[in-house]
Formats: C-alpha cells, sequence, structure tokens
C-alpha cells in the first residue's frame, strides 16, 4: 500500500471557528503562512459564513488575498448561495461543502436539513465549476459517527450522502468524527463499507480526539488503506475545559505517528511544534496536543534509535 | 486470543509520587477504595522509599493498613533492602522491584548502576519469599524504550533483564515507557522479541503518555497478545505544564478502547470518571486525560450505537 499520506491541515477554519478568541486577518494569514513553511500542502484557508455567525471566519476574502499568490491548496467553507457568491467575487481556487448526517445537528449548524443541504451543494456544484475555473470541490460530512443530540449515527447514512456528494461532483469527501465519539471498531465498520467503493482514494477521515481516540482510529484507517486525513495543529479547536468539547487531532501527533512508520509526510515536527508555541499566544490559552507540551528537546523515538 | 485484560492502576503510586502536590494517608486510602469499588483489581498501593527521597509516598504502611482488608491485589514498591524491611513488617502481599535499562537513569532513581540494581533484586526476592508467605513479586524495567539522558534504547537490553527477573523468581515484569518515546512500530519489535519467551503471558506493558502515542501502543500490543497493562485514573502523574513532563496512560481511556473491543474489564467507566473527579481536587490541578476532559454526559460509542 502507498506509503504517502495527505494531511489537510483544518486549523484555521475548523481549528479557529471554534475557538473563544477571534484572530485577525494579519495573524491568520501568517498562520497559514507558517503552516505552509512547515511543509503543509492542503490547509483549510477559511469560511465564506457570516461574521455575525462565525465571527472567527471574518473576511475570509482578506485571509485569501494574503495567502493567494501560494502555490499551496487552500480550501474555503462555502456553506449556502451567498458564499458561493464571496468564493467566486474572491476567485478561490478550492472550495467545500457541509453537510451531516444528522438533522438536527444539520439544523443547528447551518439552518437546513440533511436533505435540504443536499439539495443546495448539487445546485452550488456546477455553479461553483462554472464561475471558478478548475476549482477543487471538497465535501464534508459531519456527525458521521455520533450526533450530540441524536447520538450514534447509523454508518450507512454516510455511505448514502458520500455517494450523493461524489455524484454531484465532489472531488474528495471528509468523513467527520465531529463530536470524538468513533471507537476503532467503528472506522473498521465503516471503511470496510467503502472498500470497494470506486472512490475509495478520494475519501478523506476527520477526527476529533475527544475521547483520545484519534490517532487509534487513524493507525486503524491507515491499516485499512485509508490515505487522507484531517487535522489541525495543537489540537486546535474547542476549550479544554468546556463540558463535551473537543479539538481535532493534533497535526504534530499525526505527523509523530506517520513518520515512525515510514510514510513521507514532507512535513518538519520541529517547524510545527514552533507554529503551536506561536498559535498558543494568539489564541490565549493552553493547547491540548501532548507532543506539544511535552516540549521534547529532542525528538526520538524509543527502540529503533531513529530521529524524526 | 484471550478478551480477558489485566489492568494494573498505578496512579496512586506512580502517578501520585510525580504529582506535586503530597495527599494524606486519608485521602490515598480513599482514593484507592474508590479505585477498587470501579472494579479495579490490581492497584499499587505506594512504596516503601525514603519520605525525605518521595514526600508524596510517606507512611505507605498507613496506606496499607486502611486497605489490608480487602480482597484485591495491592502492591508496594520496595527499592532496597531498607524497603524490604518495612514491606516484611507490614506484612504486605505484593511487592515491586524496580531497573532500568539505562545506567543513568537508574544511578539518579535509585542510586545504583542496572548491574547494582539486579544484584540487590536477587538478593531481596528469596528474601521477600521466605518472610512474606506467597508474597507476590512484580519487576519494573524503566526506560526500556527510551531514557531522558541517554536516549533510545536498545529492546534486547530489556530482554536481557525481563529474564534475569523472571529467573530471580518475579511473577510479572512490566516493561516501562518511562518518557513515553515508543512509537508503536518500537513496540511491535519489542514484542516480537518476545512472542516466544516462555513468560509471555507474564509481561506487561507500562506506558506514558506524553507524546499521546500511549493508546495506539496499546492496541499493538493487544494486536501481538499481550493482555496486561499498567495505566493510571485521570493520566496522573507529571504536570503537564513541565517541560518534558509525561503522565501515564489514562485508566479510563484505557478502558474505553478496550470495552470497544469487546474485551471484559468489569470496571465501570461511570465510577472512573467520578474518581477523576475527585482525585483532581486533591492533586489541585487538571487532569489531562481527554475523555475525562470531555465530561460525556452520555457514553456512546460511534456508529455501532452500543452504550459503553
Amino acid at each position: 500500500m502507498s506509503k504517502k499520506v495527505k494531511i489537510v491541515e483544518v486549523g484555521p477554519r475548523d481549528g479557529l471557528q471554534n475557538e473563544m478568541k477571534t484572530l485577525s486577518v494579519t495573524d491568520r494569514v501568517e498562520f497559514i503562512q507558517r503552516l505552509v513553511k512547515s511543509g503543509l500542502k492542503f490547509v483549510e484557508g477559511g469560511s465564506f459564513v457570516s461574521p455575525k455567525a462565525i465571527p472567527q471566519m471574518m473576511d475570509s476574502e482578506g485571509v485569501w488575498e494574503g495567502i493567494k499568490n501560494l502555490k499551496e491548496d487552500f480550501s474555503f467553507l462555502v456553506p449556502n448561495e451567498r458564499g458561493l457568491e464571496r468564493a467566486i467575487f474572491a476567485k478561490v481556487k478550492s472550495i467545500s461543502v457541509f453537510t451531516a448526517t444528522s438533522n438536527e445537528f444539520n439544523q443547528k449548524n447551518i439552518g437546513m436539513s440533511v436533505k435540504e443541504s443536499l439539495t443546495v451543494i448539487k445546485d452550488l456544484v456546477p455553479k461553483a465549476k462554472e464561475k471558478l475555473k478548475k476549482v477543487r470541490i471538497r465535501g464534508y460530512i459531519s456527525t458521521a459517527f455520533g450526533c450530540p443530540y441524536e447520538g450514534p449515527q447509523k454508518p450507512h447514512a454516510t455511505v448514502k450522502i458520500l455517494n450523493d456528494l461524489f455524484r454531484m461532483g465532489c472531488d474528495e469527501v471528509s468523513i467527520g468524527d465531529t463530536i470524538g465519539v468513533a471507537h476503532p471498531e467503528d472506522v473498521k465498520k465503516m471503511i470496510g463499507l467503502l472498500r470497494r467503493n470506486k472512490h475509495f482514494k478520494k475519501i478523506a477521515l476527520h477526527f476529533h480526539d475527544t475521547r483520545g481516540m484519534a490517532l487509534v482510529n487513524i493507525k486503524t484507517a491507515l491499516d485499512l488503506g485509508i490515505r487522507i486525513f484531517d487535522s489541525a495543529i495543537g489540537g486546535l479547536g474547542g476549550c479544554p475545559y468546556a463540558t463535551g468539547s473537543s479539538g481535532n487531532v493534533a497535526t504534530e501527533e499525526v505527523i509523530w505517528l506517520l513518520k515512525g512508520y515510514g510514510f513521507s509526510t514532507g512535513v518538519s515536527l520541529e517547524d510545527l511544534l514552533e507554529t503551536s508555541k506561536w498559535i498558543e499566544t494568539k489564541i490565549e490559552r493552553r493547547l491540548r496536543s501532548k507532543l506539544y507540551l511535552s516540549q521534547p528537546k529532542r525528538l526520538f523515538y524509543g527502540g529503533r534509535g531513529r530521529e524524526s
């Protein structure tokens, strides 16, 4: 199986939008520049949502303005028609569209049922492709394993939505464990249903580390052939002391795990840890990434003696 | 392979001895009583070391006095002759002896080279067996994967010491990733060297979660047949904000992982989370266990829909 893994850094969008502190456009641009400098090639840049709803993502146009000359891939979340207009006006090169398995979650999150959001996406995708030349489109399926309101979700619901999203023209679909309840056995079951899917190589997994299971889930998915993972530097997203909150799996821990298996990532761990330190001063709270918190002076693996 | 796993709860010893705050004997007794009530059957009770060296473990005799009528197995660390005298006087039923792969670590930790400590153990074990009827003896090998001073450690060093410890009469040997640098590939290599060992079923693995790898390491070891793991409730041990510090893998996360795989543990997760909450007030700092911090209102797994 391939020894190459694609990491989609979601810190600047999924991470920051769940932080208490709102960062300036300047800081968000610097954040992304630092991430890119460490070797990350796919980064979520922001979100074309209402600044009233999510102030943390305000003026994502300004962020794009600051990074658009870089060669890496920066995607911007487009929740609806209004968002697409902004994306088209800004001439971004990658967009993301969003749905979930849970109606209640989707309603609270973007004000639509799952069915309604799929109708919107079906309309958005061709428009985006028409107006934004060669645009890359990523689909997100949230609450794929569990929903804070509805509880456990059936994997078949995800498979159905995933097929819909690819049929509508998405280039990649990310299956999200939004609240971090997936157990490796759930991951195994989900992937089992997808292994013969013709889009298998374009499926990403997106884990939150709410219960500390994210890396075991990634290891399980790696063994089953998945090669695209979303993560956020430092484990950004969600205040550690709020009930039920959860951050994304930490990029530095994912990279550490992957390097130890011999996967090529092209990412510098030292640079990532520097950026974690920097972003921590900006969000004004301690991060939760254990690798970061341990402040390793030397990055060596046990036993085999290889340095990272 | 067996669906039964033995968990050795090391919070009251390995955990507390690395906390800034020293708990009273009364609190340590209550702590152990709570752990036992949650279903844990093997608990480290304390350590017969000098209270000047490790004040957190002072009057371990008093702790034993408070728990000795319980039917569970409580082991007490015995670093030397003086410690053994105290263990004999207190009439404990289980003791632990301690060495490491790294000379420098062992010297700083117990003031002896590895060779010297093995000579001491060789002397202690028969004395313990003579004076304490049916005593159970556990050997610890620290820094088995890496040492803060010497760096990566060769797995062969661990295998050699492990064989020595069993030969000297240990009933169980715990291989410790004291500073949490083991990668699953290191764990795989280590277990590969031990799979044909006649004592394989009596080998425990002891992970610290310094780099967030502990649960992946446990999963890897489970797949390779290991059925004894050490853990500490809440991920006790080591201040989260001190450079290079690291707590044990959190018992509640290990139990959550195991239950999801269908292993029988006999432990109540709800009770564990209650005890994490209680111990947090005693050590006066936030724990680092992500499962605990997420304060789950409902303990459900994703996808398959099973409640814990």
